[in-house]
Parts: structure tokens; sequence; C-alpha cells
């Protein structure tokens, strides 16, 4: 069948079901209940405290098929999953469901799990590394679930993704259960994205390698709802959790497109008493914010609040007064964790909060203006963000698709270029964020405006900005590089991208 | 049929439905799932601010029959509660239930809407002044259901207390509705008994006279529960709200009973690094906690936590680093208010984090000791602190039978005569927290231990304290008071009184 932004996709897909097309960014409602875990109960004086990872498995106990969620704030640092799936081995459990937030390199190992019959399912909002190309080749027998941040959210609460246990990476923990990520030797930051999980698993383990005297505060994760608490050595390596500050672009092209995405903002009014806007953690986007910073300061204009990954550049924003708020479900730096520790107006929200289309607002919602990026885009503003250019997993929606349909305006900021491949294209290899959801593209050349949004481009145009055609960009970008050709794909489907509210956008086939 | 405690009670009640009786203070374990509401979604652009509480009811629609919830954090000094109620009847809306988590005698309003059939059922934790009175005469065709306040939070979660719409008088919104109880002019502290009615109810309304710009900060209540947002003039009166720093008694025979039971704790060995307690916000209570500070500064120990209702003198304590913690479900007085705004170590926790037996875990089984007062106490350490001697009802359980089963020592402080009768009895005129859950009565002539505890007998008995039988303690008040005459009752039940697993400890009937 062919959905509304005119992919072909199957009615059914073999080990992920009837498929239920999507219809538009706001077309589908909810039609069911949050989901209703086991009530449960605990004497006084009970401990939860217990002795490693593998009496967590006999006592909950893990079953062939089950599902594990894990969160991934402590992204190319975590030792979490990967200790639990090795646990699961040990003592030969078969044809699990991986639902983990994002999918790092660190993760490899997961790659011989799949081998095995370990792991046979997996779930998640972004990967890349050895995961995401053994999945392109076809190492799964059931295609992974590609959701969005907020996709995720709902997916949990609204029961879709039914999670049998969540395994919590904690950077402090006490011995009931409260959790946070702001303190311990692996100290992340917020913890939103695991917030689902801890609150609608029907089990908790909360793994930690740093325990804390009753009551931790703050307190992220509540007691109420961890079962277990397990002390490992190491939970991460701080070295792949938190980096250092990352800089701004140094490469021209890149700050050409910042500042013109800066000057869009700009002619678009936004920069103005209570503007609020979301940002990426790369150097591009961080370019955007910077040029932001100073429209700001010239303008003399405080904003409300910065949202999404957070840095130390944004958290520098917040400092000087620039915004009023930080509203954070992931910390990038040693920065943003310093300040959500100390910080009153730095708030800790879950994925739910950030992201989810199926409660009454999230965040996003709220958004004057997002800066996204992209691996390539079509001619009705469809994003890829999941597939490169040959065909293989390298990324995901994560939030992408998420703010685009919340924010008032949403700007793709991309080179032209891509690897000397034109990244304009008719129909880009994988639709991951809708069209209809997309404002602007900014690219070196010139800018194009969706053309759902006439009055924004005349205020572009009145601001002397160098607006044209997306079909006039594709022709430039071409004549640089010429049409990239399609590149030759398998049948079966590895991967199904579930936009945020649950239908499915588009699939990934093997790579050959 | 007769219950674990020995109260006789009906089979079955009078649009109560059947009666599970009450079978040990552990015993009835949970076999349902958590509620499960209606999931909702909101566009992005789409307001929550609405003109008015008639609007709110419009909207929604509220409809005969329906249950509203509301929390008593404003206590006497509410004015929402009275103006939602006014809404009702001038609609012409008949046959609600309404479930406030404690009431006032500000809430006297509502025995009109008792006469006029807008409001015909009643659920409630704690109740005095002119309701209370008027259920207690049969003012009411269904049974008043009294719970406690994990009880509440309990049946509300596991969907016993099913709420249509609850209406959350917020000191501070946002046009998004996130709110919080710690700005404005009716600021409260903590909100933490509105948290599982924002979680769990069909529709949240937010009513405030404080909006401050989104995104509010801290978020107490969260955006993506609350349906609509009403300002109206005000929502409550500072003095009704706040009261002054509460003293400690002045009285001799309280402090003498205060001192003893100080030295009850210090002889049972809770006197040591990371003692925990509760006491409640009365002179005696205070004073207990005063005797407890000078204890802990001679030993020079550190408390882990204070928890319950907080006032300013156990937030000197945390000052003082006495306590490293307070976890806060409602605040008393302006320097809890103060406190919870500006200390990160003074944590708000909800009703169901407090005092919740079906969870994982509330904070109530962390407790070392809790200290509480009685109406009335039977031979086998049954308390009664919901009827007056004239079988009015005057109280409630609010969180006495909570601290009472998760505290290690439980102490109930009261003079050994009241109103010139004696307090001790065979069997108290109504039992509200079973006698299993109490280890010692301190009175002014002595004290008594529950023969369960053998043990901390002993250790009482070591330390020179006058513990004696609690039948010679009664021997002595009878002789000082005579025997009190049991007072004729009417055969109608007017109060069902809930164990906070859900079954019936004892019902009040009519007084006559």
């Amino acid at each position: 069948m062919i959905n509304a932004i005119g992919r072909e996709i199957p009615d059914a897909i073999d080990n992920y079901g009837a498929v239920k097309p999507f219809d538009g960014a706001f077309s589908t409602l909810p039609d069911m209940q949050r989901k209703a875990p086991a009530v449960k109960t605990i004497r006084p004086g009970q401990s939860k405290l217990i002795n490693g990872l593998e009496e967590a498995f006999l006592r909950i106990p893990v079953k062939d098929g089950m599902t594990l969620s894990f969160h991934h704030h402590l992204r190319n640092g975590d030792a979490v999953v990967n200790e639990v799936l090795a646990t699961a081995a040990k003592l030969g459990i078969k044809n699990l469901k991986v639902a983990l937030s994002s999918v790092f390199p660190i993760h490899a190992p997961m790659v011989e799990h799949f081998k095995s019959g370990v792991v046979t399912g997996l779930d998640t909002n972004y990967m890349s590394g050895p995961v995401a190309d053994a999945v392109s080749r076809g190492a799964l027998a059931q295609p992974v679930i590609l959701r969005s941040h907020g996709g995720r959210a709902r997916a949990v609460e609204c029961g879709q993704l039914k999670v049998d246990v969540a395994f919590i990476a904690a950077p402090a923990a006490d011995k009931c259960g409260n959790l946070n990520g702001v303190s311990g030797p692996a100290a992340c930051g917020s913890l939103g994205y695991a917030f689902p999980d801890a609150e609608y698993a029907e089990h908790v383990v909360a793994v930690t390698d740093h325990l804390e005297p009753y009551p931790l505060s703050p307190i992220s994760i509540e007691q109420t709802r961890v079962d277990y608490v397990v002390k490992i050595d190491k939970i991460g390596d701080p070295k792949g959790i938190v980096s250092g500050t990352t800089r701004i672009t140094k490469d021209p092209v890149q700050l050409k497109i910042a500042d013109m995405a800066a000057k869009v903002i700009k002619a678009a009014g936004l920069i103005r008493e209570g503007f609020s806007f979301q940002t990426g953690a790369g150097g591009a986007s961080l370019a955007v914010a910077h040029y932001v910073r100073q429209m700001m300061k010239s303008a003399d204009v405080t904003g409300s609040f910065v949202l999404g990954g957070i840095t130390g550049h944004l958290v520098s924003m917040l400092e000087e007064g620039l915004f009023k708020k930080i509203i954070d479900v992931q910390g990038f730096d040693l920065d943003a964790v310093r300040s959500i520790t100390s910080n009153p107006d730095h708030l800790e929200v879950s994925a739910s909060f950030y992201a989810n289309p199926y409660n009454l607002g999230c965040a996003v919602n709220q958004l004057d203006c997002v800066i996204l990026g992209a691996t390539e885009i079509d001619t009705d503003f469809n994003v890829n963000v999941v597939t490169g250019s040959n065909g293989v997993i390298m990324g995901g929606s994560g939030g992408h698709c998420d703010a685009a349909a919340g924010a008032g305006i949403t700007i793709v900021v991309a080179n032209l270029l891509r690897a000397r491949l034109p990244i304009i294209m008719d129909r880009v290899l994988t639709a991951t964020t809708p069209g209809e959801t997309i404002d602007v593209l900014v690219t070196e050349r010139g800018i194009a405006v969706n053309p759902r949004r006439a009055e924004l481009r005349a205020q572009l145009e009145a601001a002397g900005l160098p607006v044209m055609d997306i079909t006039e960009l594709k022709a430039i970008a071409e004549k640089m590089a010429g049409v990239p050709k399609s590149i030759p794909l398998g049948d079966k489907v590895v991967a199904v991208v579930e936009y945020r509210d649950g239908t499915v956008l588009d699939v990934v086939r093997q790579v050959m």
C-alpha cells in the first residue's frame, strides 16, 4: 500500500504484523488506554539489594522471549547493556527483544547475541556502529522497529512496546531504588529516557556502581517502581558518557549555513522576548546557537527555554540570562551535568514530557524553532536521517520527527553535497520525518521554503535572503555532482520506520 | 462478620457493596493492575487556558454521578472545593461524589450540597467541622469512605477510587498546566497528595490564581496530565493555608509525656547515626521532636530523614544538620514552604511515595520511629482517631495507620484522660489503626508496651522507664475517672473505615 507521503509499504510484515500506514502528522488519534502493569507490594524491612545481575535474572525470572529495556544516557561509555546480555547468554536465555533507546558502537557484542539467538529482536530510536551494520545486512529475522524518542515513550506508555524488565543504568542509587544521574563516577545528567520504562515495565532492575545513603536526592526515578538494586563494579566509562565541550564548527561552509539559518530565525520574527528553541549537539547546530546568541544580545531579548540534548553552549546561555530555563531529557557534556545538578532553572524531564505525541502536551509543542540535520531530503521535504547513501543504517530519528512536528518553524541545515552526492533528491532512500513538518531547508547555496509556508517564504524574501524552490537547489547540486544512482537493495525488510504516533512511515530493506 | 481485630462488621453495606474484612496489617496482597486512563493527545498551538470553572464543566463535560477529586494542601484556607461545588450546583448537576483528601471547617457549604443532592458521596482521609458533624448525623444516604493517606493513593492508583475529574488547586501554574505549590499568593509547599489524582484521573483541571511564564519551575505536577488551566481570583486564604510557627506545648503534663517518649526512643537504641522519624505538627509531637533534638546533639549523631507533615521545627533540624533530608508530602507553615522552595535536601514526594502500601516501597517503611496521637486506645492497642467520645466524627487516619504499619517503632503519646474520660478501654468506639502496628503507649502515668514486642519492653525496663501492662494503666485511669459509659448509636452506617489496603477495619454508626 501507499501511505500519506507516497511511500510504498507492505500491508503486513513478517514478525511485525499488520502495518498501520502513516496518515499525516496529526491524523492518527489515540484509541487506547495507558499500560496497566500489575500492582505490587513490599513489606517493611524487605531488602531490594541483591548480589549481581544473575540473581536478578533468577528472581524475576527472566525467560525466553521477554523484552528487556535499556536507556542510552551512558552513550558510547555504557557497560550495562553488554553485561546484562552476557548474563542472559550465560544463563542460556534465548529469543530476547532488546528495547534500547539508542545503540552505539560500544554495543558491538550484541551482534554475537544475534548470531547465537540470545537476542532476536531490537527496538530503538537510533543506531550506529557494528549493530546497525549487522542489522542492515540481515542479521535478524525480525525487523528492527525504529522509533522516535517521543514515539518510544508513547509506545511504552500505551503498551505497544511491552517491557518485561527495564534495566536502568543508574549513576547514583540508594538501597530502596531511588535513582539519579547527577552523582557517582558515571554521572550523565538527565535520566529522562528511562522514566517511561521505570513507570510501565513489569519489572525494574536498577544497576549502579554508586550507592548513597537513603534517601538519595535529587530523586529522578522513584523507589516505588524499582524491584531490585544491583551494584556492579562499573556501569560505564566516563570518557564515552560525557564528552569534553563540543566545539563550534570551524568549517567555513558550515559556518555560512549556520549564519543563514540564524538569519532565517530573525527574518521569521522569532528573535523576540520569550523565544524558545532546540538545536542538536553537532558543531553546525552549535554554530547556529552561537549566531542566535549574538542576535539575542543585540536585540536585548530574553528567551524562555531551550530544549533537547543539552551542551555547555546552551548552559552558558542559561547562565548569561539569555534563556530562563533549560528543559533537559539528555545531557551531552560535563557542563550539562554540572548545570542540572546545581541550577534549579535546569529541569530534568521524561521522554514523554519531551516529545510523546499522545499525552496532554509535550515540550516540543512549545518550541518556536528547531534546527535539525538531514542525510537526504526530497522535493516534498521528506527527510532521511536513518540510512546512508549505501543503504546502511547509520542513525535514527531520535527526537528529529518529534521536534519537527512540534516546533513553530523547523529548519533543516545541510551541505548541498554529502560525500560528494547531492542531498536533495526526488525520493529519499528512507523517509523518516514527513515533509509536512519541515518548513525550511538551509544550504550554503540557498534556502528552500516548504510551499505550505508561503507567508514564511515572503518574510525571508523580504529580508533579502537567497530563497529559491527546492527543485532549483536540487538542480544546482546535480549540476555539481550529477544525479545519484539508486542503489540495489534486497527484498527483506530489516527495519520498520515508525512515526511518533506508531504508524509506518517507511521500511528499510537489506543491503546486498 | 468479625474481622481480624475482632470488630463486628456487616458482610455488605448499602451503597458501599461487599465488605472485604481486615485480615492483618500485611495479609491482604494486591491482585489487580494499575488504573489505566484513556490516552489523550493535544495539537501544537492548542490552548488549555479556559474562562472559568463553568467552561471546564461544560467542556469535559461533568455529568451527574461523577466523582470529583480534590487535595487538601490549602487546608482551612481552601476556596477551590467550595467554588467547584457551587459551579456544579449552578449547573444543576446532582449525585456527585467528592473525593477530597481532608475536609476542614471551611468546607461547611458542602452540607447544603448534601441537602440539595448535588453531593451524595464523600471519600476522605480526615474530616472535622460542620461536614463531619452532618455526616455523623446521617446527612448522606451513602456511607462516607474513610481512608488513610496511603490508602487513598492506593485506591486511586489501583482504580478502586475512580476519579472522573481531578480539580487541582495550584498555587502556581503555567499555560500548559505545569503546577507547583511553592510560589504565588496561596503558596502551600508540597502538592504531594494531588500527585495520584493528576496521574490517574480521567480529566484534570488545574485551578490557579497565579500564572507564570512557560515553563514553570519547579514542576511538581506535569503538563502531560492536565487538560485545562482555569484562572480564578483567589484559590485560598493564606491565613488558613499556612499557620505561623506552631509552638511546642507548654502544658507540663504533655511535656512530661513528650520527655518520656523521647526516652523510649533512646532506650530502644534509636538515637544513632542514620536515625529517621516522623512526628505530627501538634504541640505535644513537637515537644517530642524537641527532646529528640537535644539527645541527638548530646550524642553527636546525624539522622537520615524526617517525614510527614513538615513544620519549621523540623526545618530547623535540617538546617542545623541534625537530619540530612526532609521528605515532605505536606507542609504546615511558612518555614516549610520556604525550605522546600530553596533547599535541595527538602524533597517533595507524592502520597504514594509517602505511604501507599501497594507499590514497591513507600517512605514510611524506612522510618525508625513515628510519634502518633490517639483519641482512644484499647487493651489490644487498637487506636481510634476518627470518633470522639460522643460518637461524632472529628478526625481521621490521615497518615496514622500508614506510619504505624511502616515504622520500626510506633509510639502513641496521649494523656491518660481526655475530656475527663479514660482513653484506655476494653474496646475503642471505632478502630482505625490496628493494634498489631502500635508498639508503645506513653502516658503521664506510665508506659505500656505491646506484648508482641517483648524485647522492646525489656529494653525500656532496663532503662528504668515506668513500664506497666496496658491493663494496669487502664485501671489507674478508671480509678481516677470511672469507667466510661458506652453511648447509644443508631444502626445506620455513616462511614466505612478502610484500612490502607482497602479492607474494612470498622464502621461508624449514626449518632442519635
